[in-house]
């Protein structure tokens, strides 16, 4: 069984997930056969270990992780490696990929622009 | 004239703002009649402040800023709002709005899903 996790920054204020709440309704009413998760790298929860656990203890057997951030810098070149080989190491038994950031997505992109350009 | 602001949080790696150098070339590209510059909320320039600045030395009359953030945390709900007002208050000639976070339209929300479903 195979599983989705949008992983974000996670802030302080509660609404801030909002969108990421959203995301993960999306995603199950347009792709029900795969699983979703959300996780965080701070300040909200679940973390992303915990979200990996979820998944396995449901039987899931291949994620594939996605970081919700427009830019690449320090937390996705350093600290998102890091906990993903964590992940991978504590079940060995599952496959378990990632994608480059969203923010790195054209469609993604052109979708911001256009947001812009309505806004004018 | 009217000018658009993609304003985002700003990181201390400066591989972090290429989403937001391409989102500018991709604005100047669809967009050449409305100028455009990025600003950052912190660890990078321009500031919001010298983004309108700069825009207001070019004859831009009109300035919409858009929130390239996912959430609306405190960075949105606090920082934002007083940063604009300080700008309104020393440029009050020109007219300055905002729009709420790209995180909060739905097209971008279905963008990030559909990276995320041709990932799988």
């Amino acid at each position: 069984m195979k599983a989705i996790i949008l992983f974000g920054h996670g802030a302080r204020d509660s609404r801030w997930r909002e969108p990421f709440d959203r995301l993960a309704d999306l995603w199950r009413a347009q792709h029900p056969d795969v699983l979703i998760e959300l996780a965080f790298l701070e300040m909200m929860q679940p973390s992303l270990p915990e979200a990996v656990a979820s998944l396995v203890g449901r039987g899931v057997t291949h994620i594939t992780v996605v970081p919700v951030f427009f830019g690449q810098g320090g937390h996705l070149r350093n600290d998102f490696p890091a906990l993903l080989s964590s992940c991978q190491e504590q079940y060995p038994q599952i496959v378990l990929n990632a994608t480059g950031a969203v923010g790195e997505d054209l469609s993604v992109l052109q979708a911001i622009i256009d947001f812009g350009a309505r806004a004018l």
